[in-house]
Order: structure tokens, then C-alpha cells, then sequence
């Protein structure tokens, strides 16, 4: 830790002295204190989140699960995190179903010849080469189209085009997403040959967003696909234009996606190994697969780069925390087939051992709340976290973590999960579409992310809470 | 006109009287005056334009010039315009390239494999269907291009990714067109077998701007296309990344287009015929043809819907102005075909019976300027036409037009020009491109254009104002 850094949390101390006296704080917590708002205001600095975005979405570009390029990330990665000092960094491989993007083509026939912007649904299947042609099945909203009968959308291509709410949390996300990751198989049972929904998008875009789309075991895969918001809101236009009136909805749909047997995928695990437990283990990451239509910057390039710098600014300290911060860059994460991998080959007796894990997996805008696992927010450890961030300004949440991540989640029956909750109201205005690239990203906003990344990282590793304690009455 | 409208007119009238007294205004000068205040207020109150526009890119959509869909649009506004009232409506055909898209896949091969975006510019030629692989040179300026020696460039893919500048007045293309325009026939001469420019756009979306490319008499045209944005910046990290040094830049290319010999473009012309000096004309219009991206709404449905309202709000007045209204739509402008076939079946002496004209032709956003020929500003009419501009805001230009718009040059030896100047400091963020959609338009700000457009084209049509007329010294 360079001279500066300490200067600065030297006054960092002496500015939140006040409180700290108030609180009567062991001569330990005035350290942990210290060292956290050293390594929050040296993340504010220039932390090495953006040269590791910059050179991973340039130097590799787009990183889809199972792909060739996927593995030059993993690879990639490991050469970065080695040549960082980072310790026991390796790959863990593990199957996945190798789905890969083929031609996409779409027209309406009628009641108008229009070229339509839309791209596969990952896990979707494909149509002939040649496309199919079909009558529309038009639905304004997701429950209109649940409520047809199974079997009465037989032979028809069936669109949903219910549009999607702004929210800073995502929660516009949340609520829509089973129309695109259920729809396909919905729309199945009641007889479509295909199905399209309006992408799950806040922008004017003409580029569609892809995602993950699930068929229950057994039921063959439909082409599926997203089409742009501005293709929705036409295909709405036009029927609804009365001098269309009774002309009916016919289109043309190319989507050729293909399935690679044997393919598999790489998470990349490194550690700053902790000095005096280091099997108790503070889990954080990002995943370093993305979606092929951009470079996967803010998805999730920015999550592996905010959790790698930030793991890379305690493993510069002059003295490793108590316990291992263990870094995970999981490599599957849109196709959910990561996080299980990595909870498989860890035993419950092995998690009974993490400390705490979160994913960070929400673009690269700054972190503005901390979500705990239950009663942590009133504890010594969330009252350090909530002096370190304050000045981001950052809040630690008084409602609990609802979660931690796609890839922590199967953690979740043995290991507490915690939520870094970033500002996520321009987040899907690019998520999952082409337009996922590096030019979207201000270094000095992640950096913010960084911030508030180092500080709940560093606490929990250096400190003895126990997030699995029952709370204490207040 | 509906009683309401005028009574507002008397309003702005009595608003006005103060000034209108200081210059001892002529009972027809009165009567001029409120006649544009009220046709400008109807306008505010919601014009035809916006149907107009909505109906023809939701039922047409894209208008490529000499495409079939591009004769749908003209009957489409044959049709549209006789409903609304329109006197000589007609077709006027000419021949056109009959240039179309074909297959757009490019790909860098070295140092690293990555997906591009591109689109083929118009008038370019077309790689064999397998496409070209080559290697790259890159130049970061267009200068830089031209710097290099005739032949010097063999064999290679040029690429030049000079940014443009955001301006106001659309100066920043103005300044760099000429990169697209004449960019491919340069690196040809040089020995190039493609060419590929940054796109001339004001976005950092990863839709490539397309738009004509030119090749003189007997220049076989080799393949031209446009990036993204982020896609240049991308070759432009890759070409300085430290890591990669040495490692040469290859690519494959796929552009396909085709050219249809016999193809033909039309222009739709319609008028309102003046009540007393019905030869005189006063020449205003849009061009109905587009780029197949979008739907063509501001790049120019837009122009076609503000001049097309402009009109009609003059063809609803209980009595016509005293010369005609001539509303043109041209046929084929992004290939510069219109302009000149409706020139050359016009004669000198038809021509020299032209009062003004102008083209609107630079998006959907309200007028801030009008620049009139030379001296005009001066005159009876430039003070009138501040006057009734003056509320929206907008202003009379100083400085005299410098142009009328593409279709409209041609004319210019012959007749007097105006420029309405609109604001196009998004403009370039969409034109051009698949985001050209009609989601981009607000209906309101639209209607300022109309404002402005129906006080320019009504007090030239109802006044005796002479264009030509030699400034009086001041």
C-alpha cells in the first residue's frame, strides 16, 4: 500500500473520529475502519477495473458459454489474475449444451413487405434454412397470450409485445423476464410453431436483446427470438391501422441456432489466501461469459473487472486480511449453467466454511446500497461498511439481501449471500444486445462500484462476522 | 379555416399593432400578417403532419429509391394527397441505378476474431458471395488516406476512422462527407479492394450509417461500407494495444449488392393553385425515397409530412393565395437523381416563373433559422415573415441561404433558394440507419417545423415579394 494511501485514511480516521469514539471502538475496528476507507478512496483513485474491461472486451471480444472464444477468456484471464500475484488461480471446466447463433431474418408479408430486426433466444431452436412463413398470432401482453387454450395457436408464429418498465433496480427486468424465458415453451404447449416477444428493453433501439429462453425436459426446442422495440411497437402500429383493417398478420422467419455436443466451459478461481484462516472464504465475482452480439462490457465484463480490482487492491495491502477473499469469474453464468458447477464440486462441509458470497453482475455504474443477509445491517460489520461508503454515497440497506447473483445462488442453503445493489436505470437500455460495448462504460463511475466492492470485501475478510449468527434482539 | 383560427389571428394582430403602425403597414400588409400568424398558430394546434408521417412508414416503411416499395410510396401519396384535396396531382418518373443491398458480414481474422458491424454504402460494388479476406490498413484521419501515392494501397482493405463533429447546423457532416462520398473512388485509385469508413455519426450505437458513395465514369466500383461507431473505436484499441503489437490486421468482408438495370424512381408532385397568378410558384417539397434501414421517418418523411401540412393548411384557407403552391416529393435524393430529372423537364423559361423554393429535408425538430437569397431579409416580407416566426422561437438569418437542399440545386441557376434551418444536433445520431424509425418523432416538436414552413410558404404565395429583385442599398 503506497505512503499516500495511508495518508489518506489517516484522515479519513480523523474525520469519522467523532462516531468512532461515540461507539467506543476496539483499537481493531479503528484499523479495519482505516484500512476500509484507504481502499475505498485508492479504488476512487483509478483502480484496475477498467484496464481489465478494456483489454478483455478488446483484445477477446465476445465470450458465449462453450464457445472457442469463451475459452481464450478463460485463458485470457488466467495469464491476468497470475500476472496480478493473485494465488492458486486455475479453471474449472464443466459441460454446457454449446448453443451457437445462426442466421436471423425476419419479414412480415402482410399486410405490408417489412424487414423486421430480430435475433435468436439462447437455447431456442431453428427453424429450416429456408425460414418458415405462418399467420401471427399477436398478444400486447404476456398473461393475454397464458390465457389461449393449449393447442389453439396451432401453426401460428406467436409475438408478445408487452413492453418493459424503467426501474433503477431492476425490477422492471424481474417482472418481465418469464415472458421471454418461459414464453417460448408457453406458447409450445398451445400449438406456435414460434415465438417472438418484444425485447426486454428500455431503449429505441433498432438492435433486438437476446437471453436465455428454457424448454422442460423433452419438449423440443421452437425457434424463438427477440425482436427490437421499435419492430414491436410497428407490428403493433399496423394492426391497429384501420385502413389494414382485416388484412391479416403473416411472416417469414429465418433463425438457425445450432447445438454443439461435448462443449464445455471454464470458471477461472483465484485467491488472496488469508493469514490466519485461510479456509474461511469471502466469495466475489462477476462472469466472464457473455452474450455474442457485443463484447459482454457492462454484461459482465464490468462485474469480473470491479470484483478483480477490488480483490487486486487488498491483495496489494502489506498484510492479507484474516481470511481468503477467493475470486470467482464463472463462465456461464446467461445460461445459469455456472453456479451449479461450482456449488457441485464444493462439499456442504466446504461452504459451512464461506464467510459470505455476492456476485456482481449489474452493469458498471457506481453501487448506491449494500443488502445483508438478515440482522448483519445492525451489527459492528454493518456499521463499519455503512462509515465506509457513506461518502460515494452508498447506504447499507435496512431490508436484507433478497439474493447474491445467478452464479451464488445455488451457494444460498449453506452460504450467506449479500447484494451490491448498482444503479441499473440505463442498464438495459444495452444489456444483451450488440450494443454491449466498451464505449458505454465510464471508468471513473466503476470505479465508484470498486469503491463500495473493496470496502464490503475487505471487512468481511479481515473481521470476525459471522453473517450465519443469529441477530440479537435490538 | 375555422372561425377559431381566426379570431387568434386578430390577436396576434392586435399583439403586433404597435410595430405594424411604426412601419405604416399597407391594408394588405395587415392582412398578409395575420394570415400567417393564424396558419402558424393552426399549425402549433396540431398539423396533418404527423398522420402523414405515421401512415407512411408504418404502411410503406422503407422507401429505397427505385425499389418497389418506392413506387408503393408514391401511389401511396398520389392516393394520400388527392384525398387531402390537392390540385394536378401527378407522377413524374425517371431512371435511377436501381441499386439494392445484398449479404453484410465483415469479420476481423488478425490478431484477434471478432464479429463488425457494417452495411454496404449506396452505389457500392459487391464482393463474390464467399467474400474477401485481405489486410487492413488503417488510417485514423481521411487526410492521412489521401496522403498516401496512387497504387500504394494494393490489395488492402482501407479503413479510415476519422469521428465526426456534433453540430447544431449539421456543419460537422458537411465537413466530412466527402470521407463516404468520394473515400472509396480515392482508395481504388490507390489500389484498394474495399473500402470501409467510421460511419458519419453522431451515435455510439453498434447500427452502421450507410448513405451514397460516388465513383466517376469508367471506375468500376469496388466494395464500400460503413462500421459502427464502436466498432471503429474497437479497430482503432486493437491497433494500439501494446499486447497485439506486430500482429497484423486481416479481415473478411461480405457486401453483396446489385445493381437493376431499368429501375426507374418517382416524384410526386401536387399543387395549390394561385387565385390570381397561377404561373408564379413557389416551389416547396420533401423527398418521399429513403434509405432501406429505417422506415425513413426523419431522413425524409418527416420533410415530406412538414411540407406536405404546410400546404394543406394553405389549401384549407377560404381563399387561395394569389401564386401557386407547388409541393414536390422527390423520388430518388439519397442518390441525387431527383433533383436533376425535375429540373431538366422544366424549362428556363418555366423555371424563371419559380418565386422560391426549398426542400425540407433535415429531420422532424422545430425551425430556429430561415435564410433568404441575398437582400431579402431587408425586405417587406423578410420583416414580416420575423415577425410571425418570432414566438416559436425562430429568426430571420442574417446571412443569406447558402443553399435549398439536394433536390432543389439544380434549379438554382434559375431560381432563387431558401434554407430553413432545423435543428440537427441529434440528427446524425439516427439518420441514415436502422434506428430511422418513427418512434424517434414528437408530434409537437414536428409541428414548430410546420409553423415555420406554412409562414414561409404563405406570405411568398400571397405577396408580391421578388426574390430576384436587386437589394436597395440600406
Amino acid at each position: 500500500m503506497p505512503a499516500k494511501m495511508f495518508a489518506l485514511a489517516a484522515s479519513a480516521l480523523i474525520a469519522g473520529a467523532g462516531l468512532a469514539k461515540a461507539q467506543a471502538p476496539t483499537p481493531d475496528r479503528v484499523q479495519l475502519q482505516a484500512n476500509a476507507a484507504a481502499l475505498r478512496d485508492q479504488a476512487l483513485k483509478g483502480s484496475p477495473a477498467y484496464p481489465f474491461l478494456r483489454d478483455l472486451t478488446t483484445e477477446i471480444g465476445e465470450r458465449l458459454a462453450g464457445s472457442q472464444k469463451e475459452h481464450l477468456a478463460a485463458q485470457w484471464a488466467v495469464a491476468r489474475l497470475k500476472a496480478m500475484g493473485f494465488q492458486n488461480v486455475h479453471i474449472e471446466s464443466f459441460p454446457v449444451p454449446g448453443w451457437t447463433r445462426g442466421e436471423e431474418r425476419a419479414e412480415l408479408i402482410s399486410p405490408s413487405v417489412q424487414k423486421l430486426m430480430v435475433t435468436s433466444l439462447g437455447n431456442a431452436g431453428a427453424t429450416p434454412p429456408e425460414g418458415i412463413e405462418a399467420p401471427v398470432a399477436l398478444f400486447h401482453t404476456y398473461a393475454d397470450m397464458l390465457a389461449q387454450p393449449v393447442g389453439s395457436l396451432s401453426g401460428k408464429i406467436v409475438i408478445v409485445t408487452q413492453p418493459m418498465v424503467r426501474a433503477q433496480d431492476g425490477s422492471g427486468y424481474g417482472a418481465l423476464a418469464v415472458m421471454r424465458f418461459l414464453g417460448a415453451a408457453e406458447a409450445e404447449k398451445r400449438g406456435a410453431v414460434a415465438y417472438l416477444v418484444r425485447s426486454l428493453s428500455t431503449s429505441d433501439s433498432r438492435l433486438p436483446h437476446t437471453g436465455a429462453t428454457d424448454f422442460p425436459p423433452g419438449m423440443a426446442p421452437i425457434p424463438a427470438g427477440a425482436l427490437s422495440v421499435p419492430d414491436a411497437e410497428q407490428i403493433d402500429r399496423l394492426s391497429a391501422d384501420p385502413s389494414l383493417k382485416g388484412q391479416p398478420l403473416r411472416m417469414h422467419l429465418v433463425l438457425t441456432p445450432t447445438f454443439k455436443p461435448g462443449a464445455t466451459a471454464d470458471t477461472v478461481v483465484a485467491d488472496v489466501v488469508g493469514r490466519e484462516r485461510p479456509d474461511e472464504v469471502v466469495l466475489i465475482g462477476g462472469h466472464l461469459d457473455s452474450w455474442d452480439l457485443g463484447t459482454g462490457a457492462i454484461d459482465d465484463g464490468a462485474g469480473a473487472a470491479i470484483t478483480t480490482a477490488a480483490a487486486k487492491l487488498i491483495l496489494d495491502m502489506p498484510r492479507a486480511p484474516r481470511r481468503t477473499v477467493r475470486l470467482a469469474l464463472f463462465g456461464a453464468e446467461e445460461i445459469n449453467f455456472a453456479g451449479p458447477a461450482f456449488a457441485a464440486v464444493r462439499s456442504a462441509a466446504e461452504q459451512s466454511h464461506y464467510v459470505i458470497a455476492a456476485e456482481c453482475d449489474f452493469g458498471a455504474e457506481p453501487v448506491y446500497g449494500v443488502a445483508l443477509p438478515t440482522g448483519a445491517a445492525k451489527t459492528p460489520y454493518g456499521a463499519m461498511l455503512a462509515e465506509a461508503i457513506a461518502p460515494l454515497p452508498a447506504y447499507v440497506d435496512r431490508a436484507p439481501a433478497r439474493g447474491g447473483g445467478e452464479d451464488v445462488e445455488p451457494l444460498s442453503p449453506h452460504v450467506p449471500l449479500a447484494e451490491l445493489q448498482q444503479d441499473g436505470t440505463h442498464y438495459f437500455d444495452i444489456h444483451h444486445s450488440a450494443d454491449d460495448t466498451l464505449d458505454k462504460v465510464d471508468p471513473h463511475r466503476m470505479d465508484k462500484a470498486v469503491a463500495a466492492w473493496v470496502a464490503f470485501t475487505y471487512l468481511a475478510a479481515d473481521s470476525d462476522v459471522d453473517f450465519r449468527a443469529k441477530p440479537s434482539s435490538p
